[in-house]
C-alpha cells in the first residue's frame, strides 16, 4: 500500500489531486477498481478514461486534463508504471544460506542462497546476494555477479561469467560447447575442442531453457541490459551488443556480431558471421542471411492463406524465373516495332 | 496377454470370430505375427489384410467382411488400437513415498511420489497418485491435480496450478516470467513483474522443454485436453482451447487466443495479440501474423527447391512490385487502341 | 607444450624446419603469437602467411612453400589442427565415484562418475569411465556405453541406448514420449503408449536442450557419428543416419529417414513421413515437405528486405495466380492474330 505521493517521491512525476489516496496494484483502465493505480500508456485508449474505476491513474503531460482522477503526470507512463508495479511486486525474499541437499564445493557469502540439490563447483566466484536456484549445476570457477538470480534447473558451464542483477530463468544452459567440428574425408566430424567461455553483462535476463554456446577460442560475449526471451539458441562466439532485446526461438549462429539497442522478432533466424548494426528491429519469423548496415526494420516472412488459395498461388514461386522470361518476351513482342530496342 | 471376449468387454466393439483368440500386443498389419492385434486404420491398406498374420484385427464396419481372421469390429479402429494400446501398456508404476534424498515442505498424500533431487515448497498442494519425478522443482503455493505425472527436472514456478491427469515431460518449466518490460528513453528496459499464473486444465500433455510462461497481470490458461509437443514455448496471458494439439517447436506469443480444437503443425508460430477460432489447422512452418476467424487450414510456407533453382526463381521475389508494374505497362500497352480505359 | 617433432609422431604429417620448436596452443593466423601452432585452412587467407608471428603453422602441400616458419605439411590443415587442439585440450578429468547426494540404484563400474544431485534406476547399465553429470537422470534399464558424458541436467527415460564415446550436452531429453494420440469424435486425444526406445550409436553428441523421442513400437535411431546441435527436436520414429550433422533449432518430423553424412542447416523443419537420400545438404530456415532422393543442396527461404519494400512485394504473393493469368492473357492477345493458337 503506497499513498500517492510516496511514490511521486520515490519516483518522480507530478502529482495532481489528493496526494493521500493509497493505491496497492497496477492495473488496465479497464479492469482496475478501488485501490488500482491505472495508466494510459497508448493515446489511443484515452476514452477508456471516462469509465475508469481506478482510484488513480498515471498518464502523459498531454492527457493531464482529460481525467479528473487523481494522477500522476510523467513523460513515458508504461515506464512509470513498471517502476510502480515493481515497487508493488518486489522479487519473493529467498532465505540466505545453503540448502541442505546442495552440494557446495566453493566459498559463498553469506548473503548468497543455494537451493536443494544444487552443486556449486570449486573456484566459483560467487557475489553477494546472489540466489542460485534448486537443482542448478555451477561449474568450476564460474563468476556470478552480486544480486543474479538462477531459477532452478540452470546449468553454468565451468569458466563462465555472469554480471550483476542478471535473471536466468529455469532451464537455461550457459557456457555449452560450440558445434564445432573439422569434417574428415571419409565424412567423419572430429571435434573442436571449444576454449572460450560466455561472458554476460550486467542486468541481462536470459529465458526459461534458452541456451548460449561458449565460444571456440574467443569468448561469445552478451551486453549489458540485454534481454533474451525463452528457448532462444545463441552460438559460439556471437556478441550482442547493449539493451538488445530478443522474442522467444531465436536461433543466432556462430561468430554473428548485433549491435546496441536491437530488437529481433520471434522465431527470427540470423545465419553465422554476419554484422547487424545498432537499431535494427527483426520482424519475427525473418531469416537474416546477408549482413545489415543500417538502422531500421527488416522483414522476411509470408502471408498466411487459406490453404486451397495458397496451393494456388504459391506453386507459382517454383516458376518465377520462367515468368519473368514470359514478361520479357512480352515486353520483347510489343517492342518490336521499334527495332532500336535491345533485351 | 487379453482374450477377445475380455477387450471387448472393457472397450465394447463387435467381437466375430473365436472370443477365446489371446493377444498381447497391438502390431501394424505388416509387423503383427502370433499373439498380435492389428489394425486397419485408413481403407488403403486394406489389401494388406491378406497377408497378415495377427491373431486378431481391429476393422471398421465397411470392412468387417475382408478378412477371415478373428475380429473386433468398431468405428473408428485407431481409436479403439489406442485404447488397447494403454491397456496392454499402462504406465510403469512409481513405489509412492518421497525419496530420501528430496526436499519437501508441503504436505503430501501417502499415495505421492516425490523423486530423488526433488523439491517441493511450502504451501503446494498436491493431489493423490501425483507423481514429481527426480530433480523437479515444485515452487511455492503450486496446485497439482490427482493423478498428474512430472518425469524428471521439470520446473513449476510458484502459484501455478496443473489440473489432474497431466503428463508434463522432461525439461518443461511452467510459470517461468514472461517477456515483459517497458522501454526507456535510454532504450533500457525496464522489467514489468509478472504477477499472473499458469493455469493448466486436466488431461494435458506438455512435452520436453517446452516452456509456458506465467501472465504478466492476468493468468496464461491452457485448456482441458490440450496437447502440446516438445519445445514449443507459449508466452505470457496466451488462452489455448480445449483438446487443441500443438506439435514440436510452435512459437505462440503474449495475449494470443487460440480456439478449440485447433492443430498447430510443427515450427509454427503465431504472433502476439491475435484471435484464432476454434478448429483451425494451421500448416507447420507457418507463421500466422493477422488473426484467424474462420475454421479451416491456413498455411504459408515455401516449396523446397534445388539450391541453383531456388537463386534463380527466388531473386525475383526482391522485385515482385516491379514485376507487377511491368505487366500493368503491358496490359496498357496493348489496351492503348482504346482511350477510354484508365490506371 | 608439444615439440612439433612429437606432433608430428602422433599426429602424422610431414615436418617442415625445424622439429624443437615447442608450442602449447593453437591459434588463427591474426591472432597467433610466440607458443602459438596457427593454420591455413583456406587459400584465401594465404596472404597473411607474410605477418603471421606463430611459432609455427600448419599447411596444406600447395602452400608448403609460401612462409619460412616451422610447418606441418598435411593434406587437411583444418582437421589437423583440430586434432591438435584435442591434444592441446583434453576434456577435463572428473574424479571417478558417486557423489554423496546422488541416488544410484544401479552396480556401477569404478571408473564411472556420478554428479551431485543425479540418480540412476535399477538395471542401467553404464560402461567404464561413464561421467553422468549433476542432477542428470537415469532411467530404469538405460544402457550407456563406455567413454560416455552427460552434462548437468540431462534426462534420459527407461529402456533408451547410448553408444560409446557421446557427449550429451546440458538440458538434453532422451527418450520422452513422441506425440501420438488418436482422435475420439468429439475431438478428444486418446495416448497411444510410446513403448519403442531411443538407440543412439557411438561418437554422437547431441547439444543443451536437445530432445529425442522414443518411438512409438519401434525405436528412434541416431546412427554413429552424428552430431546435433542445441535445441534440436527429433520426433518418434526418426532415423538418422551415420555422420549426418544437424544445427541448430531443427525439427525432424515422426518417421521421417535421413541419410548418412547429411547437413541440416539451422532452423530447418522436415516435415513426417518423409526419406530424405545420403548427402543431401539442407539449407538454414527451410521446410523441407517432400522426400529428396538425391545428393546435393535444397533451399527454401527468403530473402530478408528493408521492411517497406518487403509490404510492397509480398502483397502479391497472396496474388500470384491472378498475376500469372494477367500473363496469360496478354500473351493470348499478343497471339491473337494468329487463330490457331488456343489456351
Amino acid at each position: 500500500m503506497f499513498r500517492l505521493d510516496e511514490l511521486v517521491a520515490h519516483l518522480g512525476g507530478e502529482l495532481v489531486g489528493d496526494p493521500a489516496v493509497a493505491v496497492r496494484r497496477v492495473a488496465t483502465l479497464d479492469q482496475a477498481g478501488e485501490g488500482d493505480l491505472a495508466f494510459l500508456a497508448n493515446r489511443k485508449y484515452a476514452a477508456r478514461l471516462a469509465d475508469c474505476r481506478a482510484s488513480a491513474v498515471i498518464v502523459a503531460p498531454e492527457a493531464r486534463e482529460l481525467t479528473a482522477l487523481p494522477r500522476i503526470v510523467t513523460a513515458d507512463p508504461y515506464v512509470y508504471f513498471a517502476r510502480v508495479a515493481q515497487l508493488f511486486n518486489p522479487p519473493a525474499a529467498v532465505p540466505a544460506g545453503v540448502h541442505a541437499t546442495a552440494a557446495v564445493e566453493a566459498d559463498l557469502p553469506a548473503s548468497a542462497s543455494v537451493g536443494a540439490g544444487a552443486s556449486v563447483e570449486a573456484g566459483a566466484r560467487i557475489g553477494e546476494d546472489v540466489v542460485i536456484g534448486p537443482g542448478c549445476h555451477i561449474g568450476r570457477g564460474v563468476t556470478i555477479g552480486a544480486g543474479s538470480r538462477l531459477h532452478a534447473n540452470v546449468t553454468v558451464y565451468h569458466g563462465c561469467v555472469i554480471g550483476a542483477r542478471c535473471i536466468l530463468h529455469a532451464g537455461a544452459v550457459i557456457g555449452a560447447d560450440g558445434f564445432g567440428f573439422a569434417r574428415d574425408r571419409d565424412g567423419s566430424w572430429i571435434k573442436i575442442p571449444q576454449v572460450g567461455r560466455v561472458v554476460i553483462g550486467d542486468d541481462v535476463e536470459v529465458g526459461a531453457n534458452t541456451t548460449i554456446d561458449r565460444g571456440a577460442l574467443d569468448d561469445t560475449v552478451i551486453g549489458n541490459g540485454v534481454k533474451l526471451d525463452n528457448q532462444i539458441q545463441i552460438a559460439h562466439n556471437v556478441r550482442i551488443g547493449e539493451k538488445t532485446a530478443v522474442a522467444g526461438c531465436v536461433g543466432i549462429a556462430g561468430s554473428t556480431v548485433i549491435g546496441a539497442r536491437c530488437m529481433i522478432g520471434g522465431q527470427a533466424g540470423i545465419i553465422g558471421h554476419l554484422s547487424i548494426a545498432d537499431d535494427v528491429v527483426v520482424s519475427a519469423g525473418t531469416l537474416v542471411t546477408k549482413s545489415i548496415h543500417r538502422a531500421g526494420v527488416y522483414t522476411a516472412n509470408l502471408p498466411v492463406q487459406p490453404h486451397p488459395e495458397w496451393v494456388k498461388n504459391f506453386a507459382h514461386l517454383r516458376h518465377l524465373d520462367s515468368l519473368v522470361d514470359r514478361i520479357r518476351a512480352l515486353e520483347q513482342g510489343l517492342d518490336k516495332a521499334d527495332p532500336t530496342e535491345s533485351d
